[in-house]
């Protein structure tokens, strides 16, 4: 036997690598506009802070920090998260219910790790975020689309999927999701708690976005409306404080953070203690008030900017209006292919993700999604009107 | 459905948490004396280097850092990983063939999930790490122990094990072995090389305590004698460095690399920017032979000091004597039982694991594994002779 003739695993039939982080990688060239990823601006990641706190919590307890730590997370970190999430959420964490992760993504392969076995349905919103639909794929669990309106999941038809499908999970992201920027209005949440209680599904409520607010009310988690501990609430603090850090958290049944804490043992043994007191630092400082609200204020310039950019676009061309978060979804006239117009795109050093992708089955060649976040007002001009030019010659 | 009804993966049958973990969160008490762990000593900690690095890379490239990064690695890591095998193991892993991890369990856990299918025979040895038995048996695969003698695995009994069994993988740390101490002599190493390419098995050659040595001379990688690309080498600087910041990595075919890199997308995504820039400061300094040396030169006289106190044992107790690690592995006399000594032990503030959790079936109830990298010289005098009048009562 020769090494071409290595047979990989079964779960990586269905899975050839996420197409997005293939696209950022096109996109890294310098010179590029890139409206691909979901990254932060440069400038709203807090790097002096972050040094600051590094040397503070290196001076204070570098040993500690330096040796193995609990899989179940630092001390200091969970001390710091049950009340950050009472005070956020409104929402009472029960001791042993929260376990920090290697960003929210380790949250969701912990829980597809607990939960999944070959076959199982998870059902997922249509369009979704392409890497936990990977995610779910490498347990070789089935995703099952759900329709969606103009204010996110279609309750009726998520009861109806519950009926027919019996998932094990409903994966959402309920506040200016991904990649549609939509978010689910509260009567939704309730009815998704208590369709999850009646059916016996278990809720990943995925829900990075929602500091990233720019205008209306903040809207409940769905983990509000959930007195059994169906709902398992995914954190992250990539989009407030910093992505390459790598610090989330799971936060929900005692029970089923039990079995993740166990899967993660396996997984990376516990994550890095030096990023979590970092974050912890954070927490305990109270500095993410007013950081989040400096990057928002930036934000929100750059998505009203964006949006203007759009209503100069060919007739036909639909979009929605986020009130928060990182993307904006574009419609283009039906018979426009995003897929074949990227190329034309990046040729005049403008990226984007096209659409298809965030569908579990494909199709809706005519989708596109746009961040705004990590490109200057100047960039986004610049940046739109190639892509309008593009758009009105394809 | 209640949510006490809810049934968890089956990949959890047969896992039920490292026990180690758990006998580690008992022995954290005050004044405990832990021969139990892998911890390195407090001592060999490096926290003002670190701490040194961190603000040096911070201020280089702070915003770099805290962006995303690409799964494939942080770029100065990678720049200086390749270098760095080539001058400590003579190997020269070819581009792409390199992939930085969340500490080298997650090369583990990433390797499994490229090749593992349910039922597929994992050869082990016997007995073995813990932890890596546990990530196969989540993926459901079947760990098949192989007879070891004194130098490690025979490799009569490893080539039989290939041909009854046809195993996707075998698992081997070949030099000073957990939890035994042993090192593999070079002859079999080459043998085990061979015996892979000739049956078509991958290697994964475990190799975290191969700097830690104390006397006699350094010994050639299995991967150093790998030609067609069977063995992938699992790396870590959690030894030499800090476990706490979750760095190590997995190199070798660039095709499996590959198929790990895609499986960590939805892992991780990516091992945090920070600890891999550290690590790679660590190496563009050279900072690892002085670092390393220091490190020995205590480690030896705590291994010393430990095996003195073994030859007071009872008469009937052996021993292995390892040159370097962390470890030694010790048999009493038949009919006593290591794990119902822990907790007289323990109550006189003395810890250790029982051996029988390291082998894959069980059984060898009179086996213990002592750690005496994370005790002083004066605590390791004390615990032993603890242990030493606990077994005489026993």
């Amino acid at each position: 036997m020769t090494l071409e003739e290595l047979t990989f695993a079964r779960r990586f039939d269905a899975v050839s690598g996420s197409a997005i982080r293939e696209i950022l990688k096109l996109t890294a060239q310098p010179g590029m506009i890139s409206f691909a990823g979901g990254n932060p601006a440069r400038s709203a990641l807090p790097d002096e802070t972050v040094a600051r706190l590094c040397a503070k919590v290196m001076a204070e307890n570098g040993k500690g920090i330096l040796q193995y730590g609990a899989t179940e997370g630092y001390p200091a970190l969970l001390e710091y998260l049950y009340p950050y999430l009472r005070s956020t959420l409104g929402v009472e964490i029960p001791q042993g219910g929260m376990l920090p992760v290697t960003g929210s993504t380790q949250a969701m392969d912990l829980l597809c790790k607990a939960l999944l076995n070959p076959g199982d349905v998870v059902l997922v919103e249509n369009p979704s975020f392409l890497g936990n639909i990977q995610c779910m794929r490498l347990y070789q669990a089935r995703p099952v689309p759900v329709e969606s309106d103009e204010n996110g999941l279609i309750i009726e038809r998520l009861e109806r999927a519950m009926q027919e499908h019996h998932p094990k999970l409903l994966y959402v992201i309920p506040t200016f999701q991904n990649p549609t920027g939509k978010a689910l209005p509260t009567e939704r949440r309730q009815a998704i708690a208590e369709l999850a209680a009646k059916y016996g599904v278990i809720v990943a409520e995925d829900d990075p976005y929602r500091d990233l607010r720019y205008q209306g009310e903040p809207l409940p988690a769905i983990k509000s409306f959930d007195h059994e501990g169906w709902v398992m609430f995914l954190g992250s603090f990539s989009k407030i404080i910093s992505p390459g850090l790598r610090v989330g958290y799971l936060a929900g049944d005692p029970r089923i953070i039990r079995k993740c804490t166990i899967g993660k043992q396996s997984s990376d043994v516990h994550t890095a203690n030096l990023n979590q007191a970092i974050v912890a630092e954070f927490l305990r400082e109270n500095l993410l008030p007013e950081h989040i609200h400096a990057i928002c204020q930036s934000y929100a310039v750059q998505l009203r900017t964006m949006l203007e950019q759009l209503e100069t676009f060919p007739a036909g061309t639909t979009y929605t209006r986020p009130q928060g978060g990182l993307f904006i979804w574009v419609e283009l006239p039906q018979g426009l292919d995003a897929t074949a117009m990227l190329n034309e795109c990046v040729r005049r050093h403008v990226a984007y993700v096209p659409g298809t992708h965030f569908f579990a089955e494909g199709g809706h060649a005519n989708t596109l999604r746009l961040n705004f976040s990590n490109s200057t007002v100047e960039q986004i001009q610049e940046g739109m009107s190639v892509l309008r030019d593009v758009i009105a010659h394809s």
